[in-house]
């Protein structure tokens, strides 16, 4: 049965195409250089430029309708006691989304950015939940324990990559400018960090963090944890699917694939933290090409998070706030400075229109 | 004549308290720490909103009037080729922040934050300049060559600062609730690396960069410069507005009063990068207690800025973009960040209120 989504997957992932710096990035300095400023003067911001005219393939982008999705799913594991949240929390969580009181409400309001949830796995029945910014993707009601065998299949693998692909068309026809990722999902600190360990090949006990505040013998349960679950639940280490079935998440599955659903829609996507940098590494094994489209939003607090953006070649996170929360709040903030970016390049004046001729150089 | 000056000065400086960090930052906890996230898990967005309540000394701070002042003054050390460009482009650039089509214009809009412009020393007559957001303060017709001399009298540094003072009442009675600092000047890294060499006693050579982009051959001539300016312009080194005076500039002194004076309004302050931050530390040598009230707005990619804020201590700038384009360019996308904290804070609901009870804790 996977088999015909497996091709799917295949089919959309090749569709991914690098996106044309040479052209592009001449086209965007071309601009920036007769624009009334001392030439690279606005360091990253030049660049954010750069790359979102090369990912939009348009000389004057428009960065304007903001989005930020949080998937959210829960995991087995969280009966090994690693969180100190309580399963249920997650689904409550996805209530104050819904109602606008969590912080990702009230810094997406901050910033113009709209909100929304995708329950991928979350352990409760959401069904009567509704609104315009809610989607019941739900793939399962949470993972298996990782400490006791895989995740989840290959095909739910298989499906929440694709899921995250479907929400990106649904961005994309909401007419989404610029994307951000989220997560919510009590207890995903830990496959978060089995993902970064499998592929930094790092000792766990180098990666592992607090998460939302857990003690040292809680990260002690959760490094035996990672260890035991890289050992055995991972097949195929070539595979970035079967390593997300073994080790991740629906929500980190849903990430990845909404990372690559942005890519094949040049739809310029700004990564969270470390869930979603987890996520990210999932997606860039699976096509290194869509670190053309990516933005890290943030460097989070999470200990493992500096081990995961090493992974995420030439990548430097655009903010650096000593936050650990999830949910977007990262991105959304980075969104907003991108936005800024944009602006700047649109609405500034050139040297010709500010009659501020390059002839006043002094020498 | 300037005794009087200087008597108000001193009046106006002695009328800064410290902020009560104890009192305030314990009221922000109580409710930083029932909304709905882990605790401390907005990293630096916490801080921000507990150094803005103990500032404003209101539980439920409100952030949203934003003004960015850029100060503009004439350097005569120009005539020593240390700058790309020529005088008259600081008089133009004016003209361009008056038109809006300049970064901080572009930017500002961008964020929500409204454009002030003062000038207080440039070297051409702008009385037939109008706008409500353009102020006259101008205090002479650039400074001295601090090559051959002082950059400006004692008087004329005392009146700086008391410019500086004066536009903050400005600001604060246009109902500011949070200002920014911006500088133009050509020319003006010079006197700003002879600040920072001063107070950090550090060789020449080590601090000073390339402004706008000079060349290798530029910046000895530099070094050359603020040597000379410190060992023969400084008359009492304890004195700050004579260190002003004798290696500053007219906007450099204004963004010393205009720190001081938001310190005195209870005003919050984001400093923008290496020319800001050389008033700051005029500023700060006059009166410590404005750490209170300032925060960086970035790192600049100037090359002493690093040193400059190694002497404005404990203070970590918020944004790190590799920008050095002055203006309150990196200042005023900090005060959009602080904002957005602000509006987690005041908008984010309690555990409470979002029944996700502390007893669902797991232990």
């Amino acid at each position: 049965m996977h088999e015909n989504e497996k091709d799917q997957l295949l089919s959309l992932i090749n569709s991914i195409k690098p996106i044309n710096k040479r052209r592009f990035y001449e086209i965007a300095e071309c601009r920036l250089d007769i624009l009334i400023k001392p030439k690279g003067s606005l360091g990253r911001l030049e660049e954010f430029v750069k790359d979102i005219i090369a990912i939009t393939e348009n000389d004057r982008p428009k960065i304007k309708e903001k989005y930020v999705c949080v998937f959210a799913g829960d995991h087995g594991v969280v009966k090994e006691g690693v969180s100190l949240f309580k399963q249920d929390v997650t689904a409550q969580m996805v209530r104050n989304f819904l109602s606008g009181g969590a912080a990702i409400n009230a810094m997406s309001n901050s910033v113009g950015a709209n909100v929304v949830v995708i329950d991928v796995g979350i352990n409760a029945d959401l069904d009567s939940l509704v609104g315009d910014n809610f989607i019941n993707g739900k793939i399962g009601f949470g993972t298996n324990n990782i400490y006791e065998g895989r995740a989840m299949t290959y095909g739910d693998g298989i499906k929440s990559l694709l899921k995250g692909i479907e929400i990106s068309s649904i961005l994309k026809d909401k007419g989404a400018d610029i994307c951000a990722t989220g997560d919510m999902g009590i207890a995903n600190t830990t496959p978060s960090s089995a993902i970064t360990c499998f592929y930094s090949k790092k000792s766990a006990k180098l990666v592992c963090g607090h998460g939302t505040g857990v003690s040292l013998k809680i990260i002690e349960k959760k490094i035996r944890i990672i260890q035991k679950a890289i050992k055995y639940n991972i097949q195929n280490g070539d595979d970035p699917i079967d390593v997300l079935s073994g080790i991740g998440g629906f929500e980190i599955g849903a990430i990845a694939g909404f990372i690559l659903g942005c890519s094949i829609h040049r739809i310029p996507v700004v990564v969270d933290g470390f869930i979603s940098c987890a996520g990210a590494l999932i997606a860039i094994n699976i096509n290194p090409d869509v670190l053309d489209y990516m933005f890290l939003g943030h460097l989070s607090k999470e200990r493992g998070h500096k081990t995961t953006i090493s992974l995420i070649k030439n990548k430097k996170p655009i903010l650096d706030l000593s936050m650990r929360l999830g949910e977007g709040t990262g991105a959304v903030m980075a969104m907003k400075i991108i936005e800024t970016a944009i602006d700047m390049y649109n609405n500034m004046a050139t040297f010709d229109e500010a009659n501020v001729f390059a002839s006043k150089l002094n020498k």
